[in-house]
């Protein structure tokens, strides 16, 4: 269902897929530069080496569907960041969430998938458009409370905390990663990965439980 | 210095400080609820009131002055919140970070000053125009990165997590929270409250330290 969707979008013919996630990926940049409203297909056909930004529009309706398109790939690709090897599954909450911190990070935030941007800009579009990526996002929000809950039944994590909450925040915090983190910058990635490692972790500890 | 550069903003005669107020509250909700980029000072004009959007215009050159008077009342704001009574000032570190909370959600948070949204538009000015509230922002985190230095310190919070990527994180998770409370909602104005001191003192916490 996920490919179809994707595929409803991509062009037959001249653009070829690679070719299609160029462009969306080209999309994203613009969006998160210049913000949704700001962005002009003419810009994001410019820099894909369009000549005219019309072989753009002959496959796109409109900005709303390039945004639709890439709301639906990060999604897709969100879903696949909640595979965990054997050896993670069988492990405990705090052993899973530490893993699963990793894996959104790499596969959802240091990648063409800047879920903030494309969340903030929901509004831009119709519920109805969203129908599609919906149970994608459920899919996620559930896998995170489940992994919560765990470490709360197994004493690690604190039942008072509303799980809820902590997993809007935590996704809130990850996805945010680009407002401070740079490759190249102060903090190396492990420290990077480190720091929301310790402080989720920490955060939602049983009170009274060694925290380390 | 604060006063008199929302002065330079401020309409003479005509308007008085509190409808100046009103009306910039007024754009702070078309910003919130549009998006900057979208939002028009038209609607700005409508919304408070004034019956031909001149008379708006005539007192601001542009949406951007609207913009930057909202950042610069919100970081006067901000200012004040740091201000401390002298029972928590003589405190430790995390009874600090703890009141600081309830300060900033209450004045700055479920107030009319969503430095969410505004912080997100920064990109909307050129840097010289910032140069008033940055002294004011500067501020903020340098108190934040005292309390949580006091904190190590006194052994209560971790030495080896970044002060600076504790502080923007903090802050960030605060400056958000609109995205998943609601006054009349599931979670009361307590038990919001309780989740972020518990989650962020926690997240902070020494390693081996009882969280609780």
């Amino acid at each position: 269902m996920k490919r179809a969707t994707t595929a409803a979008f991509a062009p037959r013919g001249t653009l070829n897929e690679t070719r299609w996630n160029e462009i969306l990926t080209i999309a994203a940049e613009v969006f998160f530069q210049k913000g949704y409203e700001a962005a002009t297909v003419r810009e994001i056909a410019k820099r894909a080496g369009l000549l005219n930004q019309g072989s753009l529009y002959y496959y796109i309706k409109s900005k709303e569907d390039l945004l639709l398109a890439l709301i639906e790939r990060a999604y897709t690709q969100a879903v696949a960041t909640l595979e965990e090897d054997d050896a993670v599954a069988a492990s405990d909450g705090p052993t899973r969430l530490a893993a699963f911190i990793v894996r959104w990070i790499d596969k959802m935030v240091l990648s063409n998938n800047p879920l903030a941007v494309l969340e903030r800009e929901f509004r831009s579009l119709e519920p109805s458009q969203l129908d599609a990526v919906r149970p994608l996002r459920d899919a996620c929000n559930a896998f995170v409370r489940a992994v919560i809950e765990q470490g709360i039944a197994e004493g690690s994590f604190d039942g008072s905390l509303d799980p809820s909450v902590a997993l809007h925040n935590i996704f809130f915090l990850l996805n945010n990663t680009h407002r401070w983190y740079r490759p190249a910058g102060r903090l190396s990635y492990d420290a990077m990965i480190d720091w929301y490692q310790t402080f989720i972790l920490r955060g939602l500890s049983a009170p009274g439980r060694p925290a380390d």
